[in-house]
């Protein structure tokens, strides 16, 4: 079988494996579609070496089907159209403990911390597999990874139907945020700074800003009634988002923290008293959040079509990451990893 | 009767006026005592006088008795035992219209933007009074505000018996979150720098920690097995404090935002992300943070002998600010206003 293994400074080398048996409680996958995210294009950009190292197999939003089925797994079989969550908890620990293993204190994130799906045969532990439904496109599939991210997002603010909502970042998990807190019934408004992001929100049917030529604050505030936004999503990891955050912010208003922000911004602090705001952290995604994205994507409520920009195969990856890393336009490059039926 | 006027540049005037009778909607109030706050103090520092001018009657932490009842006011007597909850959510606006008039866009804090309850006879609207229970100490009484302040904040965190709390800040705000978290089941533990300020904490019964000598996340680990704390309250105000706020938190801990921030300081968003932290706003108090301040005074939850360090008279007004702003060690000053039985 074929696998592609990041070999540091912007490489992947695409090399003839021997496939390995699943272990006891694993089973065995045949990869069918793998998306690159953010952070591939940052492992890519060598920004993750000491992490993942160079003899690593990227990929983590996938879709496939099992292959082979090891010692001990009850209730897959041969054949069973599948998607992985890539989270491996670990050892138990105070957040196992409390019930959330998805931000274990030993987390592995696999497809980083363990070889991922951009490879034909994977085999992965059986916990982890979601099954599709009959139907649904493979290609498609890929997507619900990150549409899992956004349901997270969307079902930890709290949303109901009616309430104004922006999104502060129309890259490719805005943009899934966007449509799942569409899907539930909020008012959007998605403001961007990039203007083919802009575009494609437009495209998407959505309600735009650029803040760096309106004034955020004030056209939120008109389209309100002067409330403001009962739901923000930061999901642009730039202290600008930050600063817009508690601007836009109705009071009581629910703040999302998406974005994965290394530096320490300034936060408006005042405000959280001042309009009694709610800041809510949110990292990956828990098993319904999994299952409610099939459902999404399943029921056409994710614009599969407009979101994935490009399909490439498993041996033009190197091609495939440098023209998304290029592209302006790009949202979602999906690799073909195998040829699944 | 005898008022206390703000004068501006740290000084008041203690004068004789006429008492107005009340209007409609109204009652008037045979005001016991009131304590000084923060807030006071601020104002006296002269930080305040745009708002507060200098023809204004401070205080806001009350306890009296009905003096006379206005036109069209019903359900209120003559001699009724009541606190007053000073806030005035002004014309209808979407804070309002959602529910949350404490925190009303127009609201006015009666005793800042309106006179206060540094006067012997004072006129205020019948929405704002509470009922005291039979047998409440008057004095305890003024520290129902301040109280609620706490019940809102811990009403807020979500607070459950058992929890780990660290509350951030031991001045007279922090301690009393701290003893109403106490009430409500929470394992508590207060960091606080003022060696004063600690040695009161320790003797109302807390644990303590002194950030700028021991490694308060650190000692935090070691005594929640290395979960953190499930709530805590950021009652300092200071960058430390947000500092410590995201260490000292467990995996999804809820971050009461009690202090008032007026610079905008750095927060470590990585760690809200990372262990989906939550951080909550929280304003002044509610009508059912009220009944319940009153009921933990009534049942003797709250320590009022050591939290009440000083009573003066309202002649000595001038006296007991400037004592207690020199003062490192007292927790609330209350002024004897008039002799109400
Ligand atoms: N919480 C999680 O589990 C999780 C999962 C995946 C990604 N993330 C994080 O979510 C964030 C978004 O991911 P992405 O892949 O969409 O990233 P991205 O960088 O492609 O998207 C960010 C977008 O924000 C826009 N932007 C920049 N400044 C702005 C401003 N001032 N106002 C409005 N928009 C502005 C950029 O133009 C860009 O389109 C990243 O921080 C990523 O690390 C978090
Ligand atoms: N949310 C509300 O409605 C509301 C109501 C009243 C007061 N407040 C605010 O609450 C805060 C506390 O009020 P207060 O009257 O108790 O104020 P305070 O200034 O008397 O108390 C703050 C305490 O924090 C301590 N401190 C300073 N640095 C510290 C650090 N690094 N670690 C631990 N402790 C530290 C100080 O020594 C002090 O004792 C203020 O910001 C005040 O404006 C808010
Ligand atoms: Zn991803
Ligand atoms: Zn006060």
């Amino acid at each position: 079988m074929t696998a592609a293994y990041y070999r540091g400074n912007k490489t992947f080398e695409v090399a003839r494996i021997e496939a390995q048996p699943p272990g006891p409680g694993e089973v065995q996958v045949q990869v069918a579609y793998c998306g690159i995210c953010g952070t591939d294009m940052h492992a890519y950009h060598g920004n993750m070496d000491a992490r993942v190292g160079f003899e690593r197999i990227l990929g983590h939003e996938m879709s496939g089907r099992i292959a082979a089925v090891g010692e001990g797994v009850e209730g897959w079989a041969q054949g069973d159209a599948i998607v992985v969550r890539p989270l491996d908890p670990g050892a138990p620990n105070p957040a196992t403990e409390a019930g959330y293993p998805h931000v274990s204190h030993n987390l592995k994130f696999i497809g980083l911390d363990t070889d991922g799906a951009l490879q034909q045969l994977w085999n992965v532990p059986a916990f982890t597999l979601h099954r599709l439904p009959e139907g649904l496109r493979l290609d498609h599939a890929a997507l619900i990874e990150p549409v899992a991210v956004a349901c997270h997002d969307v079902r930890l603010s709290r949303l109901q139907p009616g309430e104004d909502v922006v999104v502060i970042g129309g890259g490719p998990i805005g943009i899934l945020v966007a449509m799942v807190a569409r899907a539930a019934g909020g008012t959007v408004v998605i403001s961007e700074v990039n203007p083919h992001r802009l575009a494609i929100a437009g495209k998407l049917g959505f309600d735009t800003v650029n803040p760096a030529e309106a004034d955020l604050k004030a056209e939120i505030e008109a389209r309100t009634g002067s409330k403001g936004a009962d739901v923000v999503f930061e999901v642009s990891g730039t202290q600008p988002g930050v600063d817009a955050m508690t601007a836009v912010a109705a009071t009581r208003a629910r703040i999302v923290m998406v974005a994965i922000h290394a530096k320490k911004p300034q936060v408006d602090l005042f405000q959280f008293f001042w309009r009694e705001l709610q800041m809510i952290g949110a990292r990956v995604y828990e098993p319904e959040d999994y299952e409610k994205a099939i459902a999404l994507v399943a029921e056409g409520q994710i614009d599969a079509d407009t979101v994935i920009t490009d399909v490439s195969p498993l041996s033009e990856i190197q091609a495939a990451f440098e023209a998304l890393d290029a592209s302006p336009t790009a949202l979602k490059s999906l690799i073909k990893v195998g040829d699944v039926a």
